[in-house]
C-alpha cells in the first residue's frame, strides 16, 4: 500500500516533554524540524497554541525551502486517545488533558485536514512500511523510555482495538506480586523495565547506601535511568542488577507476545531502547527461555531504523490513507 | 459468514485422554457421539487407526439415523500443529507424535476431505460464530483444564500466526520468578493457574502436612485439581489459597490480553473453566485491577455456551470454509 503515501505531510509529535514538528516527504526526508517544550503545566489551551505556532513555523520554512505543500497534518500523541474522532482522552503525561478534541482544534487553526494516532502506532507504521519490519505481516514495535508502550500489526493490519487502546503492552503483568506502576496497578512490565522504574530503583539503592558507583555520579547529576545505566557500565554491580532485572521484564513481556501473536519481527525503540546495545540480545534470551520453540525461532528482534523520527515518519501513510478512509471522514471536509 | 456453514460435517476431537467424534449439523446439533480412549502409549499408528474406526462408527450411525452425509471431516487437536498442511507437529500430551500428517492419513482412510485445527482455535470459532461472543469482532477464548490455552479473533479474523501458534496464551509469563511449567519454562500462567499446577500445589501442601481437609479427602482419591477444589469448598484454607492464586494468575494473564488486544469478550471454558462459577468474577476483578480503564470497561467475561462440545462445533464453519479456501487446497482433491 506504499503507493498511496505519495504526498507530503506536516508531522507533529506531541510528547510530555517536547512538541516536535517537521515536513515529511514521500521519500521519507524529514525537514524543517522544529521543537519546543510542551509545558503542559500552562494548560491545554497554551499547549494547543504552541502546537499550532510550531506547525506554522514549519509550514513557512517549507514554503521558503520550496518543498511541496503538505496535504494534511498528522499528530502522534501518548494514549489513550480516540483516533477516529481525533480526541486525546487522558494521557498520564499530559497534565489536565481530558477528552481534548485536538484534531478539530488544529484543523480550525491551520486549515488542513488533521489526523491523530497514538505515538507507538505511528512508530510501528514507520518500521512496518519502511524500516526494520518492512515486508513482514506480523510486527510488534516496543518503545522503552520513561514508560513502555507498543504498536502491533497483525496479519498485515494495524491493531487498533475497539477503543483504540490495543498495543498497550507495557501494562502487561509480568510479576503478579511486583511493584506498582505509575497508574497504581501492580506488576506491569513498565513497573520494572521502564526508565521511570530504573530511576526509582536507582534512588532506592542510593537511599540504602548500596550503590557507591551511582552515589559518586549522583553528586553532580539527577538520578535518572541514564545515570543508573552509566553507573552500571562503570562497574556498579547493584545498578547492573537493576538493568538486568529491567531487561528480563521487557524480555518476558516480549516472550508472552511471541506466544500470543506469533510475530515475525519485534522492533525495539524509545530513548532507552535505542541506546542500550545489549537490549536486543537480552530480549532474545528471554524469548528463548520463555516462548514456544517454533514462534521463538521465527521472530527477529531488531533495533528501530528511525530512532527519534519513528513517530513522525509513520504519520506519512497514516495521513495519506485516512484522507480517503470513510472511518476517518471529517464532519465538514 | 455463517451462510457457508450449511453442510453437515464429521467432527473429531483428538485429546490426550479421549478421542471424541460426532456428526455436527448446520443447526449445531451434535449427534451420533462416540468416544474412545486415546491410549497414545500404543503408538501413533494405533491412535490413527482408532480415530478412523471411531469416525466410521459415527458415519454408520448417522446413515442409520438418516442424517445428511458429512461433506468433510474436521479434526481438533492439541498444538502445535500446521493447519495448512494438516500436520500435528509435537503436542506435549500426545506421546510420540512428531510431524504426523494426520489429515492425509485420515483422508486416505475415509475418502473425505479432512482439515485440522488447534482445539482452542476450533473453540473460539464456536463461541464467536454461534455462542457467547456472537456478533463481536474481537474475542479471546480461554480454556482452563490440565493446561491453559487460547484462541483469538482480532478485528473479525481468527488469529493464526505465521507458524499457526498464535493464541498460546497459557504460556504468557505472569510471574518472572515463578514456578516452572510443564515445558520447563518459568513463570507462565499455566504454571500457576492450570489443573496440573493446582494439583501440584495440593500435593505439596499434603507433603508438608498443611492441608488437613485435603488429606482427609485424599485417603480415598487421587489428588487432582478437582480434589483440591473440593477441599477448598469444604473449608480447607490452604487449598483455598491455591485456588485464589490460580485465579489471580489467570486474571493477570487476561488483563495483559485486555491491554494488548482491547477485546470485546473473553470466553472461559475447559474442564476447570466450566466448573468453577467464581471464575468469571475472579478474572473480572484482576482485569479491573490490572488493565487500563477503557478496555477494562469494554470487555465482557463470559462462560462458554458449548462446554465440552466447543471444539467439535467450531469445526463446522472451519471445514465448510476451508473446502473453498485456496490456502487449504488439497494436493489431490
Amino acid at each position: 500500500m506504499d503507493e498511496v503515501a505519495d504526498r507530503s505531510i506536516l508531522a507533529i509529535d506531541l510528547g510530555g516533554t517536547q512538541i516536535r514538528a517537521a515536513h515529511v516527504s514521500p521519500d521519507l526526508t524529514v525537514s524543517c524540524r522544529r521543537a519546543v517544550e510542551t509545558r503542559d503545566e500552562e494548560g491545554v489551551e497554551a499547549v494547543i497554541d504552541r502546537i499550532c505556532a510550531t506547525a506554522r513555523a514549519v509550514l513557512e520554512d517549507a514554503q521558503q525551502a520550496g518543498l511541496p505543500d503538505p496535504v494534511g497534518i498528522g499528530i502522534s500523541s501518548p494514549g489513550p486517545l480516540d483516533p477516529w474522532k481525533g480526541v486525546v482522552v487522558a494521557p498520564p503525561n499530559l497534565a489536565g488533558w481530558r477528552d481534548v478534541p485536538l484534531t478539530a482544534r488544529v484543523e480550525e487553526a491551520m486549515g488542513l485536514p488533521t489526523y491523530l494516532e497514538r505515538d507507538t502506532n505511528a512508530a510501528v507504521m514507520s518500521e512496518w512500511r519502511f524500516g526494520a519490519a518492512k515486508g513482514a505481516d506480523d510486527v510488534i514495535y516496543v518503545t522503552i523510555s520513561t514508560g513502555i508502550g507498543g504498536g502491533v500489526v497483525v496479519d498485515g493490519r494495524p491493531l487498533i482495538g475497539k477503543d483504540g487502546t490495543a498495543g498497550e503492552i507495557g501494562h502487561i503483568t509480568v510479576d503478579i506480586d511486583g511493584p506498582i506502576c505509575g497508574d497504581g496497578q501492580p506488576g506491569h512490565a513498565e513497573a520494572i523495565g521502564s526508565g521511570r522504574s530504573i530511576a526509582r530503583e536507582g534512588r532506592a539503592l542510593l537511599a540504602r547506601g548500596e550503590a557507591p558507583g551511582l552515589a559518586a555520579l549522583a553528586a553532580d547529576a539527577e538520578v535518572d535511568a541514564e545515570l543508573v545505566a552509566r553507573a552500571a557500565d562503570e562497574g556498579d554491580p547493584a545498578c547492573q542488577r537493576v538493568l538486568d532485572r529491567a531487561w528480563v521484564a521487557i524480555g518476558a513481556m516480549c516472550a508472552g507476545l511471541v506466544n500470543t501473536l506469533n510475530p515475525e519481527v519485534i522492533v525495539l525503540g524509545g530513548s532507552i531502547g535505542c541506546n542500550r546495545p545489549e537490549l536486543p540480545s537480552a530480549v532474545r534470551a528471554e524469548i528463548d527461555r520463555r516462548a514456544f520453540p517454533a514462534p521463538a525461532r521465527r521472530v527477529r528482534v531488531e533495533m528501530t531504523k528511525f530512532a527519534g523520527d519513528v513517530s513522525l515518519i509513520g504519520l506519512l501513510p497514516i495521513v495519506n490513507e485516512r484522507m480517503t478512509d470513510p472511518a476517518y471522514a471529517k464532519e465538514q471536509a
